[in-house]
């Protein structure tokens, strides 16, 4: 593990996204955690599929804004990247959204088989807890630990991530293919903070708990990480729409086709890009108790709004 | 909710049965944990299919031998049947065990279909650790909700439960099919182990850490539970082994099928019953150390013994 126990004031998106890749196998490795095969193989093959590490990241660079210590932090940082790739893995079985392949590579239920991929999520979903719970920080300040298990737990859950995962498969009749835009909007943006948002809000506001930060500092991360969400949602399905006909026209077609709208598709280009713009300086904002201890959180937003792929 | 702050030791299994029924769906009443239909209906549904409530019960037992407090250890009881829960949500799904009925009504996927189910089963474990961090014991001593939460984090994860399901659907090749009867058992006792044992033996652990038991007494409850739990899951497989043709017949010659084998299939009824009575014992003198604060346990010990479903 690289500079542990540094401070992270000045450490930027690449170092972090590193220390990630660098560690997220480690909190699972046979000593710590014998995993029969092939759920190991299901596992680690989901873990290591190159992802952009971003919600770890909003978490360690939360943290580093509040001047916590890496060491501190980065089970935690490992432990919300076990939770999105649980999600992942979830989201695109056939009883879901039905997706063969994830990042170019064919999906772990592809790989592995639909049992393996079951629980390979459900493994990771657990381990996640298995890893903040067994924390140095759980035996040292039990206080931050179970504060920030509890964020992560409220976030991905029923009222978050697998409520919206539940209402973006089964769109309540009417209300996103009729009534006024401003309807529409409200409908889709609903789905989108609990699918996206509640996620990254809870990793910034767990780098804000588990950091030290004040009960001010933690609200302004949360604000900051629903905003970030929110617009990363929707750069998200502005890609899809302008992205290449053989690339993501599929993926649209697919999305319209199940009734799944997204603020683009449902409001027009123009809507959805005025409301990334207000979203971006929203995230910003958050941050403007703040100086350049929140410096890596701000190109974060700079990265997501500016992004092509 | 019943007697909330009152000693337990003198509650026998009927008690903590129904004060677990009665606060059950408390938890996720929706002032606490909005969910959105069809979700809360799959994750209530599943809920209130009338279990036995072992785990919660040893949970609230083993509390009550070390001098907890009952609304301490509520919430936890609780998040332990969450977990139970969504194991069975997810074994009876159509890609593991395909199972279309469940106690007798129709599976949680038969009722709300496989996205609903298995999003039922994901949001179900992930608030059980939602229940256990955001507890009143989190708040007051969250060293003991920290280390109760990482126990069943350990015993429900890629090293236990999960891992163990992983391993009951894809044995080994040869591993329980050939080779003499010992190396059989052990490898049937390590599924076992796995898939029942590790999480009555954390529910066990846990009473005792939230109860706030010494180290020692812990241990010694683990011990307890592990054996319970090899014992409840023997005790189940006679009962396939000597249950009704019509009601049994087709469960056994499934898993025989499947390339499942349980301790009486493999190795024969009395092997089997000595077994079990060796795990009887085993279970009764861990207890050893308590007095009769520990009659609860030993209770569900001769009620798992005995039982006839």
């Amino acid at each position: 593990m690289r500079g542990t126990g540094g401070h992270l004031a000045t450490a930027g998106f690449a170092r972090f996204r590193a220390l990630v890749e660098e560690n997220l196998l480690r909190f699972l490795s046979p000593e710590v955690c014998p995993i029969p095969t092939p759920l190991r193989d299901a596992m680690e093959y989901a873990l290591t599929s190159g992802g952009k590490r971003i919600r770890p990241v909003v978490l360690l660079s939360s943290g580093a804004a509040v001047g916590g210590q890496e060491k501190d932090l980065l089970p935690f940082a490992c432990a919300v990247e076990y939770v999105h790739t649980y999600s992942l893995i979830h989201d695109d079985l056939p009883a879901m959204d039905d997706d063969d392949f994830r990042r170019g590579r064919p999906a772990c239920h592809r790989a592995f088989g639909e049992a393996a991929a079951i629980l390979a999520g459900d493994a990771l979903l657990t381990e996640a807890f298995r890893v903040m719970g067994e924390s140095p920080l759980a035996g040292s300040d039990p206080s931050k630990a179970v504060r920030a298990s509890a964020l992560l737990a409220r976030a991905a859950g029923a009222s978050g991530m697998a409520g919206g995962q539940m209402m973006d498969l089964r769109p309540a009749a009417g209300e996103k293919t009729m009534g006024p835009g401003g309807a529409q909007a409200s409908a889709i943006e609903e789905i989108d903070l609990k699918k996206t948002a509640a996620l990254l809000s809870a990793a910034a506001a767990m780098g804000g708990v588990l950091g030290g930060g004040t009960g001010e500092q933690v609200e302004c991360l949360s604000r900051y990480g629903r905003a970030l969400g929110l617009l990363f949602q929707i750069t998200d399905d502005i890609l899809d729409e302008t992205g290449s006909f053989e690339e993501m026209g599929k993926a649209v077609a697919k999305d319209r086709e199940r009734g799944k709208f997204t603020y683009p598709a449902a409001l027009g280009m123009a809507a959805a890009a005025a409301r990334a713009e207000s979203l971006r300086r929203e995230s910003l904002l958050a941050l403007s108790p703040f100086g350049e201890e929140a410096e890596t959180l701000r190109d974060i937003v700079r990265m997501v709004a500016t992004r092509r792929s």
